[in-house]
């Protein structure tokens, strides 16, 4: 801030390009087309003809994530670390940095989950993101109620059905998998409780009120996020309008006092 | 607009004629009736008896819908492109000018899709598209996100199961298809989870997620369009009232004003 | 209205008995137990036993609603029909006199919607259907919306893949109820559109948009009527505020002015 | 309240340990542990192993619980009933005391119903219960009309499907649980209604009119719930702000008056 500058330094001239709008743009052009090319990798024939291409381009734009990667480190060395966002995308190219051998097909897979970062670098992708988990703090509880519930009801359904039928209720991993079915409805009676109730017929006094249970907790789930997003959205305006009505009102009273001075004074 | 009128030209006649509502009510009958007439088109007891007449007077039906467009074209010259009602009129009736051979029996289907106009010539429906539009720039990037989650599971249960299960995640296409069934919750376990977790056991740990997070995203498309709808319905009239009373406020503090000036002028 | 009061007349007698709320109370009770019974009478056992008691009790409660109706035809004249509710019990009641010979199974179990009188004269569930019926208005266009939707994609459907699959969209009808079937989401994919995909491989090209637009209109009905009992419920508190809060402005520049002319008398 | 404090009772000494957060915090623990532990209880693996600690602990913690418990009834006397989730500890405790025989499994699965009471000592779980519980009374005639509604469709099933399909709607009850799960939508056309079908043509006249009724009461409860929600949760500080607006008013009009009778007391 000296009047007679000093030349930038090289940490200085790499921070003016790193935080250009182009650079930007430049990686955000990167991800997409390394995630169309990600994609047509699930096509033998296109990987048959021009495989090698795909290939050399995967890794070209590994290597433009590495360098950007280093260069934002070392511009903001440490602190690079204080956005989530900025660890999110650390943490995905590191991941695409294992050498993933042929036997780890997941691995490979999860590689394309390398245009996720699309998320981090369009800002409004960010701010959606934002607000779904801004959401969750208010649900927490129901959340945990509704873990709760389940965790009870495996329990139950494993020490009730799991000897009559181990496919679905065996062991307590495989009586959350079913309840989960269960409560997104798909096929629970005919697929399910129906067989289930050949054997013990009784058995719809456990399962439909666990329906109605579970869809009541995630109504209310709903609810919190419908209410949270209502609430942030639609009452900011009107509270600002209320607070202007306030600040006027407030401003006649003043009036008013001065006027009562001045007439007191007056006698 | 001189005093002495000269004779109306024959745009400015058949424009008095195109803008009645008279007209406008003959053009939504045809089309009510073209459409009741495609419909019977589709029994073949109906179609050979009357077929002949259904035939004649879905020509007619066109002729008259041929005729309505190029007199509007006569009067509004090329500002009749300008609305996108028009627009869409104009592409379901040249559709229908297609000569539709027999191989063509999707052309043929197509046909029907002239009862559509149906929306563009009554407004009260007019105006719930229009609605129904005017949500989507708000939820526009959630379904972007939507997309991009879509696209990276696709990827990714195509390299992991497609190999043993090429009808349901052979291809990218069949992924995504897939992928759209098990979101609609539509037979997602029995159908497609549970064959697949026969041959991968932890399968569960990518499908679980993937319905966990659709079903999040779309709740908050939901959200999104349900805050849209409720800030424009219900918040206009509040809004108008909190107008009122700041400018009542206002009046109150000019009057407040003018008083403390004559009691001023008094000293 | 004399002051020497004429002994009442038969019409005002009948008049303030059919008015009490005992009445109405014995009525209530008379459709409760008849409802227990129409529900007894499906069970064989029941019936071999005690079945003569039932049918008893269902003859007398017939009786009984007949007697009910003909005292109030008699105190209310033709103002009886005015009531939507009133014509609703007279109906309900006259079906129940039709003979039911024993081929008319139908008929016979229309009987048991004498049940629903319990609407009619319990208040609440009065106000809770006027409350549901008071939404219709408003989504109204966009059930014809749906509707329109629904017969272009049953036509449509129908013509291209009636000849192949004629159990399901053989004709219009078998069509329409295709669709709202997958509408519903039920067994769309594994049940409909896999099947058709094997003959049609773009069929999902029909199938998908159609499950998204009617996703979306429906959204769209129910938005209208959740913003419609929003802005009833939950508004009119704050407008009654505000509505206060204007008329205490009101006077309090009405004060203001009449300050004002007493200031300007005193010059 | 004495100047000199007599020394504490033993009831006033155990009242101050058991209103200790302390105490508190080690009977959340103890429930986790229980719970963690009757989930173990359905591996056989880690019962023959470790089956005889996990068993002396479960014994523990019912102890530790029968003791809680007694302490409480000793500090508060009757009082203790006063409280709902008091009572609701009480029964749940005291169903792990009944001596439960080999025979009834069901007894001895409804134990896991113990950790149910991290509901009651979690004051946020408790705060979420009494919130969904808080709704219910809004939606109890919703409720009602909707039960009214199912009786009435299961009574006229039964009738007119019974005989034929005995297994769905042979039996009142087997009607109720069909057409819970056809309200659900599960299976309900390729699985029940396409097969009644069959043998009556025009089934869908009965179940597609109550698969709409029902869809439209469901969507009623929900928006009640959602108003419900809505106008507690964000009208209470625009109330406030109202509430504010309006005595600030009050003290303007106050402030006006007094002037009033200073400018008329000077006359």
């Amino acid at each position: 801030m000296s009047m007679s500058p000093n030349p930038p330094t090289l940490r200085q001239r790499v921070r003016s390009i790193v935080e250009t709008r182009q650079f930007e743009h430049t990686i955000t052009a990167v991800i997409v087309i390394n995630a169309v090319g990600l994609g047509l990798e699930t096509s033998p024939e296109i990987m048959s003809s021009v495989g090698r291409v795909i290939y050399t381009l995967d890794r070209l734009a590994i290597a433009i994530f590495v360098v950007e990667l280093a260069l934002k480190l070392f511009v903001y060395r440490l602190n690079f670390f204080r956005s989530g966002w900025n660890v999110f995308d650390f943490v995905i190219v590191s991941v695409a940095l294992i050498p993933a051998s042929q036997q780890f097909s997941v691995l490979r897979a999860l590689r394309v989950l390398r245009a996720l970062r699309l998320v981090s670098v369009v800002p409004s992708m960010r701010k959606v993101i934002v607000g779904l988990f801004s959401a969750i703090p208010s649900i927490g509880t129901v959340i945990l109620l509704l873990g709760l519930l389940f965790y009870i009801s495996a329990v139950m359904a494993t020490k009730l059905f799991g000897a009559a039928f181990p496919e679905w209720f065996g062991t307590l991993g495989a009586s959350l998998y079913s309840l989960f079915q269960i409560m997104t409805l798909e096929s629970w009676s005919m697929g399910i409780v129906r067989p289930v109730m050949e054997q013990f017929p009784y058995a719809w006094a456990f399962f439909v009120p666990f329906i109605l249970l579970t869809s009541f907790i995630v109504l209310n789930l709903f609810i919190g996020v419908i209410v949270n997003a209502m609430s942030e959205a639609t009452d900011e305006e009107a509270h600002d309008e209320r607070e202007e009505i306030l600040s006027e009102l407030r401003a006649l009273g003043e009036e008013l006092r001065n006027l009562r001075r001045t007439v007191d004074g007056k006698n």
